[in-house]
């Protein structure tokens, strides 16, 4: 990502085009010059952005690639043939250290490596860009600075530097309990919406955020090396007040759930 | 609660002035003569406010009972042989079907009754009390809509009517299920708050204004009759997750939590 051309001149390739990879795009369009990749691309492609082949979306000052976590060791082998030296590339999982491995593992020494965790999706960034996070972890190269700068300049993010081990441990915690949390509440029967404090209301919106996310997004959650203890740790703590209060009885057919 | 009397002229008895029952003198203490009694008076009563015996405070045409659910029994024996017929007596218990079984059996059957739930407190009222939830519970006597449309009126709240029963199994999921999550956050080590999602801020915003609740409003939700089934059917669906997912270990000691 050379910041002496202007940025319009700059080329950015976005490999994916999911939810995020189309949330991206439609943001940097008006800034960036767009070329984008995907076997199977969305329906409507968003204004601005040209699909291309994988070739040429590796050709850009900067490559993002949205993929899901799953799929990122694969496209990174794909992509490695085709990458040209001095190149900046960046990721967008939701867990660091995995991606992080797997980019340095099969991406050629001649790119330039940053990972990143944008702290939002769809549901978040209803509201403008500005003051949401960002987590960059400089992997390979100087360019995280810039590209930092940049970030915050067209779209107010605050940028968090961190290592991928800094940023899975908190992740752990933050996404991690928060998504455990969602999905208990997701799998009950439908809550009830009428009487409500102002804290079940925030409770619900953050509920509300996961339930939107994109698929692909839990198993990378959970592919978080700390994960598991995180959970434990809260879990260990639930155990401890249920046997303080006594859990009580839920019976099946129970009639209290739904309300008129 | 006489509305052909001009508004400064009804009289408002709080009996109890913890930390409710002094947000709500500094709240109606414009609007109405406000007389307060408590054994033991905060160092710095509300503007406004006039200290007084219980018989006094009972004598209001509206008489608001601010003390914890354990108490209320026992208030509401001492108050009976004070109280006039016609006198509108108000709670703002967290739990309504015990506080109004409290009411109905202690109080002499010639005052109107009101079981409420302020569904707010110090920290959700910061922002202005427009759009908070009050709930009403008509007990006895017609004066619940004229208290509804006051407190409309003047502070903007919407007034929920409903039953006890009503009241308690909706509260049982909506209040008793943030309180468990928040206190189970809580006896956690200090949680990150950097590298946070969006969800994760209102997550902890939710979990702020349960560690700000008055002592006794967790005793009060545990009285809820419905209370143990919604813990119950919730910690199935963490359980589930849990087997589904594994546990993780926690080691003791382990390093994890704090972060720097």
């Amino acid at each position: 990502m050379e910041f002496c051309k202007s940025a319009s001149q700059v080329s950015l390739g976005i490999v994916g085009l999911g939810a995020f990879g189309q949330l991206m795009a439609e943001h940097l369009a008006p800034h960036l010059t767009v070329l984008a990749h995907d076997p199977r691309p969305p329906e409507i492609v968003p204004a601005g952005v040209t699909m291309a082949s994988l070739r040429e979306a590796c050709r850009c000052d900067l490559v993002v690639i949205a993929v899901p976590l799953a799929a990122l060791a694969h496209v990174c082998r794909e992509m490695a043939p085709l990458l040209m030296p001095g190149t900046l590339v960046v990721d967008v999982c939701s867990t660091k250290v995995e991606a992080s491995a797997a980019m340095r593992a099969e991406l050629p020494p001649y790119v330039d490596l940053v990972a990143s965790h944008p702290m939002f999706g769809p549901q978040s960034i209803l509201a403008g860009t500005r003051g949401l996070k960002l987590v960059l972890c400089p992997l390979r190269g100087r360019r995280a600075g810039r590209l930092a700068a940049f970030l915050r300049k067209h779209f107010g993010l605050k940028i968090l530097i961190a290592t991928p081990d800094e940023h899975d441990r908190e992740a752990a915690f933050t996404q991690g309990l928060t998504h455990l949390i969602a999905h208990a509440l997701l799998r009950m029967d439908e809550l009830p919406g009428r009487i409500t404090t102002r804290s079940f209301d925030l409770l619900k919106q953050a509920v509300d955020m996961v339930r939107h996310d994109a698929p692909g997004v839990r198993q990378a959650i959970e592919s978080n090396p700390y994960a598991a203890q995180a959970r434990s740790l809260f879990l260990a703590q639930l155990d401890a007040i249920r046997g303080e209060l006594g859990a009580g009885s839920a019976r099946p057919g129970m009639q209290i759930m739904r309300l008129p």
